[in-house]
Protein backbone atom coordinates (compact mmCIF):
# COMPACT_ATOMS: atom_id res chain seq x y z
CA UNK A 1 0.00 0.00 0.00
CA UNK A 2 1.40 3.40 -0.99
CA UNK A 3 1.35 6.65 1.52
CA UNK A 4 -2.46 8.43 2.00
CA UNK A 5 -3.14 10.76 0.45
CA UNK A 6 -5.51 13.26 2.16
CA UNK A 7 -8.03 15.37 0.66
CA UNK A 8 -9.42 18.55 2.51
CA UNK A 9 -13.40 18.06 1.90
CA UNK A 10 -15.92 14.83 2.58
CA UNK A 11 -16.34 12.18 0.22
CA UNK A 12 -18.17 9.16 0.23
CA UNK A 13 -18.49 5.76 -1.99
CA UNK A 14 -19.04 5.84 -5.28
CA UNK A 15 -17.96 9.35 -5.82
CA UNK A 16 -14.61 10.55 -7.13
CA UNK A 17 -12.80 13.11 -6.04
CA UNK A 18 -9.62 15.08 -7.52
CA UNK A 19 -6.34 15.85 -5.59
CA UNK A 20 -4.48 18.58 -7.27
CA UNK A 21 -2.20 21.17 -5.75
CA UNK A 22 1.11 19.74 -3.24
CA UNK A 23 -1.07 16.06 -3.01
CA UNK A 24 -1.70 16.08 -6.28
CA UNK A 25 1.98 16.75 -7.42
CA UNK A 26 3.23 14.90 -4.99
CA UNK A 27 1.11 11.65 -6.28
CA UNK A 28 1.25 12.10 -9.70
CA UNK A 29 4.68 13.09 -10.21
CA UNK A 30 6.67 12.17 -6.82
CA UNK A 31 5.08 8.87 -6.21
CA UNK A 32 3.73 8.39 -10.07
CA UNK A 33 0.99 6.68 -9.24
CA UNK A 34 -1.05 4.99 -12.14
CA UNK A 35 -3.81 4.34 -13.45
CA UNK A 36 -6.35 1.41 -11.89
CA UNK A 37 -3.78 1.42 -8.98
CA UNK A 38 -5.35 0.90 -5.28
CA UNK A 39 -4.96 3.66 -2.72
CA UNK A 40 -5.78 4.93 0.53
CA UNK A 41 -7.52 7.98 0.91
CA UNK A 42 -8.21 9.94 3.89
CA UNK A 43 -10.92 12.32 3.24
CA UNK A 44 -11.46 14.86 6.17
CA UNK A 45 -10.27 13.03 8.60
CA UNK A 46 -12.06 9.48 7.22
CA UNK A 47 -10.10 6.58 5.83
CA UNK A 48 -11.19 4.95 2.47
CA UNK A 49 -9.64 3.00 -0.69
CA UNK A 50 -10.39 4.09 -4.10
CA UNK A 51 -8.89 3.52 -7.30
CA UNK A 52 -6.44 5.84 -9.78
CA UNK A 53 -8.63 6.80 -12.95
CA UNK A 54 -6.83 9.15 -14.01
CA UNK A 55 -3.14 10.96 -13.55
CA UNK A 56 -1.88 13.98 -15.44
CA UNK A 57 1.80 14.40 -14.98
CA UNK A 58 1.91 17.43 -16.30
CA UNK A 59 -0.79 19.80 -14.39
CA UNK A 60 0.07 17.28 -11.33
CA UNK A 61 -3.75 16.21 -11.05
CA UNK A 62 -5.19 12.93 -10.07
CA UNK A 63 -8.51 11.50 -10.19
CA UNK A 64 -9.52 8.93 -8.22
CA UNK A 65 -12.88 7.10 -7.53
CA UNK A 66 -13.74 6.11 -4.02
CA UNK A 67 -14.54 2.28 -3.61
CA UNK A 68 -14.61 1.39 0.26
CA UNK A 69 -14.92 2.84 3.73
CA UNK A 70 -12.67 1.36 6.16
CA UNK A 71 -11.62 1.51 9.89
CA UNK A 72 -10.63 4.37 11.48
CA UNK A 73 -6.65 4.09 11.83
CA UNK A 74 -6.91 7.28 14.73
CA UNK A 75 -6.77 6.59 18.25
CA UNK A 76 -10.13 7.07 20.47
CA UNK A 77 -7.70 8.11 23.20
CA UNK A 78 -5.43 11.49 22.15
CA UNK A 79 -1.69 11.46 23.52
CA UNK A 80 -0.01 15.80 22.73
CA UNK A 81 3.39 15.80 22.80
CA UNK A 82 5.22 18.61 24.19
CA UNK A 83 8.94 18.97 23.30
CA UNK A 84 11.16 21.23 24.56
CA UNK A 85 13.55 22.45 21.73
CA UNK A 86 16.05 20.40 20.82
CA UNK A 87 18.97 20.80 18.24
CA UNK A 88 20.00 19.77 14.58
CA UNK A 89 17.15 17.88 13.21
CA UNK A 90 15.83 16.34 16.67
CA UNK A 91 12.42 17.79 16.64
CA UNK A 92 12.12 16.50 13.41
CA UNK A 93 12.55 13.07 14.17
CA UNK A 94 10.84 13.30 17.46
CA UNK A 95 7.78 14.40 15.22
CA UNK A 96 8.62 12.07 12.72
CA UNK A 97 8.47 9.21 14.97
CA UNK A 98 5.41 10.29 17.24
CA UNK A 99 3.26 10.66 14.46
CA UNK A 100 3.76 7.38 13.38
CA UNK A 101 3.14 6.12 16.70
CA UNK A 102 -0.22 7.80 16.92
CA UNK A 103 0.25 11.72 18.73
CA UNK A 104 -2.29 13.26 17.91
CA UNK A 105 -0.52 17.07 18.01
CA UNK A 106 2.77 18.85 18.99
CA UNK A 107 3.96 21.56 21.07
CA UNK A 108 7.31 22.43 20.11
CA UNK A 109 8.41 25.25 23.15
CA UNK A 110 11.80 26.94 23.79
CA UNK A 111 13.37 25.89 27.09
CA UNK A 112 15.55 27.39 29.56
CA UNK A 113 18.11 24.65 28.47
CA UNK A 114 17.68 24.68 24.42
CA UNK A 115 20.65 25.47 22.67
CA UNK A 116 19.22 26.87 19.79
CA UNK A 117 16.94 29.92 19.81
CA UNK A 118 14.55 31.17 17.04
CA UNK A 119 13.86 34.10 15.71
CA UNK A 120 10.01 35.11 14.78
CA UNK A 121 11.42 34.28 11.40
CA UNK A 122 13.35 31.35 11.90
CA UNK A 123 10.21 29.83 13.93
CA UNK A 124 8.04 30.10 10.94
CA UNK A 125 10.19 28.49 8.42
CA UNK A 126 10.59 25.94 11.39
CA UNK A 127 7.08 25.30 11.81
CA UNK A 128 6.28 25.29 7.93
CA UNK A 129 8.60 22.14 7.55
CA UNK A 130 7.22 20.11 10.95
CA UNK A 131 3.97 20.60 9.65
CA UNK A 132 5.65 19.30 6.48
CA UNK A 133 7.42 16.40 8.18
CA UNK A 134 4.09 15.54 10.07
CA UNK A 135 1.83 15.40 6.65
CA UNK A 136 4.21 13.10 5.79
CA UNK A 137 4.52 10.83 8.45
CA UNK A 138 0.58 10.84 8.60
CA UNK A 139 0.02 9.68 5.07
CA UNK A 140 3.31 6.99 5.02
CA UNK A 141 1.77 5.83 8.61
CA UNK A 142 -1.91 6.21 7.04
CA UNK A 143 -2.88 8.20 9.38
CA UNK A 144 -6.45 9.65 9.15
CA UNK A 145 -5.39 13.17 10.27
CA UNK A 146 -2.42 14.49 10.29
CA UNK A 147 -1.23 15.55 13.67
CA UNK A 148 -1.44 19.68 14.56
CA UNK A 149 2.09 21.06 15.02
CA UNK A 150 2.40 24.54 16.91
CA UNK A 151 5.60 26.55 18.58
CA UNK A 152 5.67 28.54 21.84
CA UNK A 153 7.99 30.36 22.97
CA UNK A 154 7.95 29.43 26.49
CA UNK A 155 5.71 27.74 29.24
CA UNK A 156 3.52 31.20 29.32
CA UNK A 157 2.70 31.41 25.94
CA UNK A 158 1.83 27.94 25.58
CA UNK A 159 -0.86 28.15 28.06
CA UNK A 160 -3.81 28.74 25.82
CA UNK A 161 -3.06 25.10 24.13
CA UNK A 162 -2.96 23.70 26.72
CA UNK A 163 -6.52 25.48 28.78
CA UNK A 164 -8.09 24.30 25.20
CA UNK A 165 -7.21 20.74 25.17
CA UNK A 166 -8.67 20.32 29.04
CA UNK A 167 -5.87 17.04 29.40
CA UNK A 168 -7.23 14.78 31.92
CA UNK A 169 -3.44 14.20 32.93
CA UNK A 170 -0.11 16.33 32.06
CA UNK A 171 2.38 13.65 32.49
CA UNK A 172 6.37 15.89 32.87
CA UNK A 173 8.80 12.98 31.97
CA UNK A 174 11.41 14.19 34.59
CA UNK A 175 14.50 11.99 35.22
CA UNK A 176 15.02 13.12 38.67
CA UNK A 177 11.78 12.01 39.52
CA UNK A 178 12.09 8.36 41.35
CA UNK A 179 8.54 8.22 43.03
CA UNK A 180 5.65 8.00 40.30
CA UNK A 181 6.19 5.92 37.30
CA UNK A 182 4.00 6.13 34.31
CA UNK A 183 1.80 2.70 34.58
CA UNK A 184 1.37 3.80 38.49
CA UNK A 185 0.39 7.53 37.12
CA UNK A 186 -2.09 5.89 35.10
CA UNK A 187 -3.77 3.80 36.99
CA UNK A 188 -5.65 6.69 38.49
CA UNK A 189 -7.13 7.21 35.16
CA UNK A 190 -8.70 3.97 34.33
CA UNK A 191 -10.60 3.49 30.74
CA UNK A 192 -14.06 4.96 30.78
CA UNK A 193 -16.41 5.45 28.08
CA UNK A 194 -15.39 8.95 26.86
CA UNK A 195 -11.71 8.58 25.46
CA UNK A 196 -9.45 10.83 27.55
CA UNK A 197 -6.63 13.69 26.91
CA UNK A 198 -3.28 13.11 27.70
CA UNK A 199 -0.48 15.98 27.13
CA UNK A 200 3.33 13.76 27.35
CA UNK A 201 6.05 16.77 28.08
CA UNK A 202 9.78 16.23 27.03
CA UNK A 203 12.24 18.35 27.47
CA UNK A 204 15.44 19.55 25.52
CA UNK A 205 18.67 17.68 25.48
CA UNK A 206 20.05 19.41 28.94
CA UNK A 207 16.01 18.95 30.51
CA UNK A 208 14.15 21.22 32.20
CA UNK A 209 15.74 23.46 34.82
CA UNK A 210 13.74 24.15 38.70
CA UNK A 211 12.14 26.75 38.05
CA UNK A 212 10.35 25.24 34.86
CA UNK A 213 10.18 21.84 36.64
CA UNK A 214 8.18 23.92 39.52
CA UNK A 215 6.01 25.78 36.71
CA UNK A 216 4.58 22.81 35.34
CA UNK A 217 3.42 21.20 38.60
CA UNK A 218 2.13 24.27 40.12
CA UNK A 219 0.68 26.12 37.28
CA UNK A 220 -0.10 23.55 34.84
CA UNK A 221 -0.40 21.00 37.27
CA UNK A 222 1.63 18.13 35.97
CA UNK A 223 2.42 14.70 37.55
CA UNK A 224 6.54 14.30 37.35
CA UNK A 225 6.78 10.98 36.11
CA UNK A 226 9.72 8.38 35.85
CA UNK A 227 10.39 6.15 33.43
CA UNK A 228 13.11 4.12 34.95
CA UNK A 229 16.19 4.22 35.80
CA UNK A 230 17.87 4.24 32.33
CA UNK A 231 18.38 7.68 30.83
CA UNK A 232 16.55 8.40 27.44
CA UNK A 233 17.83 11.14 24.94
CA UNK A 234 15.52 13.41 24.52
CA UNK A 235 14.29 12.16 20.87
CA UNK A 236 13.79 9.32 22.22
CA UNK A 237 11.76 9.94 25.47
CA UNK A 238 8.44 10.88 23.35
CA UNK A 239 7.84 7.99 21.01
CA UNK A 240 8.73 5.87 24.39
CA UNK A 241 5.85 7.90 26.42
CA UNK A 242 3.05 8.35 23.66
CA UNK A 243 3.55 4.60 23.04
CA UNK A 244 3.01 3.45 26.51
CA UNK A 245 0.49 6.02 27.27
CA UNK A 246 -1.96 4.68 24.36
CA UNK A 247 -0.82 1.14 25.52
CA UNK A 248 -2.07 1.50 27.78
CA UNK A 249 -5.52 2.38 26.59
CA UNK A 250 -5.47 -0.53 24.44
CA UNK A 251 -4.35 1.78 21.01
CA UNK A 252 -1.80 -0.32 20.12
CA UNK A 253 -3.75 -3.21 18.41
CA UNK A 254 -5.54 -3.82 21.54
CA UNK B 1 26.10 12.96 35.08
CA UNK B 2 28.20 11.82 32.45
CA UNK B 3 28.70 8.62 30.68
CA UNK B 4 29.08 5.09 32.44
CA UNK B 5 32.21 3.68 32.23
CA UNK B 6 32.35 -0.12 32.09
CA UNK B 7 34.81 -2.23 34.44
CA UNK B 8 35.18 -5.64 33.53
CA UNK B 9 36.00 -7.10 36.66
CA UNK B 10 33.76 -7.38 40.13
CA UNK B 11 34.78 -4.25 42.61
CA UNK B 12 33.33 -3.10 46.21
CA UNK B 13 32.75 -0.18 47.44
CA UNK B 14 35.95 1.41 48.75
CA UNK B 15 38.05 -0.26 46.28
CA UNK B 16 40.20 1.64 43.94
CA UNK B 17 39.73 0.70 40.22
CA UNK B 18 41.34 1.82 36.95
CA UNK B 19 40.23 2.13 33.46
CA UNK B 20 42.38 1.86 30.55
CA UNK B 21 42.23 0.25 26.83
CA UNK B 22 39.43 1.83 24.98
CA UNK B 23 37.37 3.00 28.18
CA UNK B 24 40.26 4.69 29.82
CA UNK B 25 40.98 6.29 26.41
CA UNK B 26 37.44 7.67 26.33
CA UNK B 27 37.27 8.67 29.75
CA UNK B 28 40.65 10.27 29.64
CA UNK B 29 41.09 11.39 26.40
CA UNK B 30 37.64 12.14 24.76
CA UNK B 31 35.01 13.05 27.44
CA UNK B 32 37.82 14.41 29.86
CA UNK B 33 37.06 13.67 33.04
CA UNK B 34 38.34 15.56 35.85
CA UNK B 35 39.76 14.25 39.32
CA UNK B 36 37.33 15.36 41.98
CA UNK B 37 34.67 14.47 39.20
CA UNK B 38 31.39 12.33 40.33
CA UNK B 39 31.30 9.32 37.46
CA UNK B 40 28.65 6.43 37.31
CA UNK B 41 30.94 2.71 36.82
CA UNK B 42 29.18 -0.72 36.10
CA UNK B 43 31.47 -3.43 37.53
CA UNK B 44 30.51 -6.72 36.26
CA UNK B 45 26.80 -5.91 35.60
CA UNK B 46 26.69 -4.14 38.93
CA UNK B 47 26.35 -0.28 39.40
CA UNK B 48 28.33 2.03 41.71
CA UNK B 49 29.03 5.48 41.79
CA UNK B 50 33.08 6.84 42.39
CA UNK B 51 35.35 9.71 42.45
CA UNK B 52 38.01 10.27 39.92
CA UNK B 53 41.22 10.29 41.30
CA UNK B 54 43.84 10.19 38.40
CA UNK B 55 44.06 10.79 34.75
CA UNK B 56 46.90 10.24 33.00
CA UNK B 57 45.67 11.91 29.35
CA UNK B 58 48.72 10.51 27.76
CA UNK B 59 48.41 6.75 28.53
CA UNK B 60 44.64 7.35 28.61
CA UNK B 61 44.48 5.86 32.12
CA UNK B 62 41.44 6.95 34.68
CA UNK B 63 41.60 5.48 38.28
CA UNK B 64 38.42 5.96 39.75
CA UNK B 65 37.84 5.32 43.76
CA UNK B 66 34.05 3.37 44.33
CA UNK B 67 32.51 4.97 46.40
CA UNK B 68 28.84 3.71 46.82
CA UNK B 69 26.69 1.43 45.40
CA UNK B 70 23.74 2.13 43.26
CA UNK B 71 20.20 0.78 42.34
CA UNK B 72 20.32 -1.38 39.67
CA UNK B 73 19.30 -0.37 36.16
CA UNK B 74 18.57 -3.13 33.89
CA UNK B 75 15.27 -4.42 33.59
CA UNK B 76 13.71 -7.47 35.49
CA UNK B 77 11.94 -8.85 32.54
CA UNK B 78 14.32 -9.52 29.43
CA UNK B 79 13.25 -8.67 25.90
CA UNK B 80 15.12 -9.32 23.08
CA UNK B 81 14.65 -8.18 20.01
CA UNK B 82 15.18 -9.69 16.28
CA UNK B 83 15.64 -6.80 13.71
CA UNK B 84 15.45 -7.85 10.02
CA UNK B 85 18.77 -6.22 8.37
CA UNK B 86 17.48 -3.00 6.72
CA UNK B 87 19.34 -0.61 5.10
CA UNK B 88 21.85 2.51 5.55
CA UNK B 89 22.17 3.20 9.45
CA UNK B 90 18.65 1.97 10.09
CA UNK B 91 20.09 -1.08 12.29
CA UNK B 92 22.13 1.56 14.22
CA UNK B 93 19.07 3.89 15.13
CA UNK B 94 17.22 0.63 16.27
CA UNK B 95 20.13 -0.41 18.36
CA UNK B 96 20.91 3.33 20.01
CA UNK B 97 17.07 3.64 20.49
CA UNK B 98 16.35 0.39 22.04
CA UNK B 99 19.82 0.15 24.11
CA UNK B 100 18.37 3.53 25.83
CA UNK B 101 14.59 1.62 26.67
CA UNK B 102 16.09 -1.31 28.14
CA UNK B 103 16.64 -4.20 25.57
CA UNK B 104 18.97 -6.68 26.50
CA UNK B 105 20.29 -7.96 23.31
CA UNK B 106 19.77 -8.18 19.91
CA UNK B 107 19.69 -10.22 16.87
CA UNK B 108 19.85 -8.55 13.55
CA UNK B 109 18.80 -10.93 11.09
CA UNK B 110 18.85 -11.22 7.40
CA UNK B 111 15.64 -11.41 5.63
CA UNK B 112 14.00 -12.37 1.80
CA UNK B 113 13.44 -9.15 1.53
CA UNK B 114 16.42 -7.17 2.95
CA UNK B 115 17.28 -4.65 0.81
CA UNK B 116 21.29 -5.28 1.91
CA UNK B 117 23.10 -8.61 1.52
CA UNK B 118 26.45 -8.86 4.02
CA UNK B 119 29.45 -10.58 3.16
CA UNK B 120 30.79 -12.57 6.00
CA UNK B 121 33.41 -10.10 6.13
CA UNK B 122 31.70 -6.89 5.91
CA UNK B 123 28.63 -8.96 8.57
CA UNK B 124 31.75 -9.05 10.87
CA UNK B 125 32.96 -5.52 10.19
CA UNK B 126 29.21 -4.36 10.87
CA UNK B 127 28.96 -6.25 13.72
CA UNK B 128 31.80 -5.10 15.44
CA UNK B 129 30.17 -1.35 15.08
CA UNK B 130 27.19 -2.39 16.21
CA UNK B 131 28.35 -3.43 19.12
CA UNK B 132 30.40 -0.39 20.21
CA UNK B 133 26.44 1.24 19.46
CA UNK B 134 25.10 -0.51 21.78
CA UNK B 135 28.00 0.10 24.47
CA UNK B 136 27.82 3.95 23.90
CA UNK B 137 24.23 3.92 24.23
CA UNK B 138 24.97 1.68 27.06
CA UNK B 139 27.10 4.08 28.57
CA UNK B 140 24.90 7.08 27.60
CA UNK B 141 21.81 5.91 29.19
CA UNK B 142 23.36 4.18 32.41
CA UNK B 143 22.40 0.78 31.89
CA UNK B 144 24.05 -2.04 33.95
CA UNK B 145 25.16 -3.99 31.28
CA UNK B 146 25.65 -3.99 27.46
CA UNK B 147 23.06 -5.21 25.45
CA UNK B 148 24.62 -8.34 23.45
CA UNK B 149 24.44 -8.11 19.82
CA UNK B 150 24.16 -10.87 17.01
CA UNK B 151 24.04 -11.39 13.73
CA UNK B 152 22.14 -14.40 11.70
CA UNK B 153 22.02 -14.99 8.14
CA UNK B 154 18.92 -16.23 8.50
CA UNK B 155 16.10 -18.03 10.64
CA UNK B 156 17.17 -21.21 10.68
CA UNK B 157 20.99 -20.21 11.73
CA UNK B 158 19.30 -17.79 14.51
CA UNK B 159 17.39 -20.91 16.00
CA UNK B 160 19.91 -21.95 18.61
CA UNK B 161 20.47 -18.54 19.67
CA UNK B 162 16.67 -18.77 20.41
CA UNK B 163 16.63 -21.91 22.03
CA UNK B 164 19.30 -21.13 24.37
CA UNK B 165 16.84 -18.04 25.51
CA UNK B 166 13.67 -19.93 26.19
CA UNK B 167 11.75 -16.97 25.74
CA UNK B 168 8.13 -16.87 27.67
CA UNK B 169 6.86 -15.73 24.35
CA UNK B 170 8.04 -14.48 20.67
CA UNK B 171 5.88 -12.01 19.63
CA UNK B 172 6.07 -11.23 15.49
CA UNK B 173 5.17 -7.83 15.18
CA UNK B 174 2.98 -7.84 11.88
CA UNK B 175 1.34 -5.47 10.04
CA UNK B 176 -1.09 -7.73 8.42
CA UNK B 177 -2.23 -9.10 11.74
CA UNK B 178 -5.82 -7.66 13.03
CA UNK B 179 -7.09 -10.02 15.53
CA UNK B 180 -4.36 -10.07 18.58
CA UNK B 181 -3.05 -6.61 19.38
CA UNK B 182 0.29 -6.81 22.08
CA UNK B 183 -1.49 -5.77 24.93
CA UNK B 184 -4.10 -8.84 24.40
CA UNK B 185 -1.24 -11.16 24.10
CA UNK B 186 0.32 -10.33 26.93
CA UNK B 187 -2.23 -10.50 29.56
CA UNK B 188 -1.36 -14.18 28.61
CA UNK B 189 1.73 -13.99 30.71
CA UNK B 190 0.82 -12.43 33.80
CA UNK B 191 3.51 -10.99 36.46
CA UNK B 192 4.97 -13.81 37.98
CA UNK B 193 7.83 -14.27 41.04
CA UNK B 194 10.39 -15.25 38.79
CA UNK B 195 11.47 -12.65 35.74
CA UNK B 196 10.06 -13.16 32.28
CA UNK B 197 12.17 -13.30 28.65
CA UNK B 198 9.78 -11.97 26.00
CA UNK B 199 11.26 -11.79 22.03
CA UNK B 200 9.88 -9.16 19.37
CA UNK B 201 10.24 -9.82 16.11
CA UNK B 202 10.59 -6.98 13.50
CA UNK B 203 10.94 -7.26 9.79
CA UNK B 204 13.03 -5.21 7.17
CA UNK B 205 11.32 -2.43 5.68
CA UNK B 206 9.37 -4.36 3.53
CA UNK B 207 8.52 -6.51 5.84
CA UNK B 208 8.53 -10.63 5.63
CA UNK B 209 7.35 -12.52 3.37
CA UNK B 210 4.33 -15.38 4.16
CA UNK B 211 6.90 -18.14 3.84
CA UNK B 212 8.82 -16.42 6.70
CA UNK B 213 6.13 -15.67 8.67
CA UNK B 214 4.71 -19.11 8.25
CA UNK B 215 8.21 -20.22 9.56
CA UNK B 216 8.25 -17.95 12.72
CA UNK B 217 4.66 -19.19 13.93
CA UNK B 218 5.22 -22.70 12.86
CA UNK B 219 8.94 -23.36 13.60
CA UNK B 220 9.24 -21.27 16.26
CA UNK B 221 5.49 -21.23 17.78
CA UNK B 222 5.75 -16.81 17.48
CA UNK B 223 2.93 -15.31 17.89
CA UNK B 224 1.59 -12.74 15.44
CA UNK B 225 0.73 -9.79 17.03
CA UNK B 226 -0.74 -6.36 15.86
CA UNK B 227 0.20 -2.80 17.35
CA UNK B 228 -2.45 -0.84 15.40
CA UNK B 229 -3.51 0.29 12.33
CA UNK B 230 -1.15 2.56 11.53
CA UNK B 231 2.18 1.17 10.21
CA UNK B 232 5.62 1.77 11.58
CA UNK B 233 8.58 2.31 10.21
CA UNK B 234 11.31 -0.59 10.93
CA UNK B 235 13.22 1.57 12.47
CA UNK B 236 10.24 2.63 15.09
CA UNK B 237 8.56 -0.80 15.47
CA UNK B 238 11.66 -2.27 17.77
CA UNK B 239 11.48 0.83 20.00
CA UNK B 240 7.45 0.70 20.54
CA UNK B 241 7.26 -2.86 21.11
CA UNK B 242 10.08 -3.01 23.78
CA UNK B 243 8.80 0.14 25.36
CA UNK B 244 5.22 -1.27 25.67
CA UNK B 245 6.64 -4.90 26.82
CA UNK B 246 8.73 -2.99 29.29
CA UNK B 247 5.88 -0.81 30.54
CA UNK B 248 3.41 -3.46 31.16
CA UNK B 249 5.70 -5.69 33.41
CA UNK B 250 6.44 -2.34 35.76
CA UNK B 251 9.75 -1.77 34.36
CA UNK B 252 9.53 1.66 33.27
CA UNK B 253 9.63 3.52 36.26
CA UNK B 254 6.63 1.13 37.41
Amino acid sequence: MISRAFYPHRTCVGETIVFDGEQGHHFARVLRVRVGEEISVAANGEPFLGIVEDVDGKAGLVRVRITSAIEPHETATKVFLVQGLAKGDKVETVIQKCTEVGAAGFAIIGATRSVVRLSPDKADAKLERWRKIALEAASQSQRDIPPTVHYFENANTLKPWLAELQPDAILFLDEDERALGLRNALQRYPRVDSPRTFVVVVGPEGGWDDKERSHWVEAFGALRISLGPRILRTETAGAVGVAAVLYEYGELGG
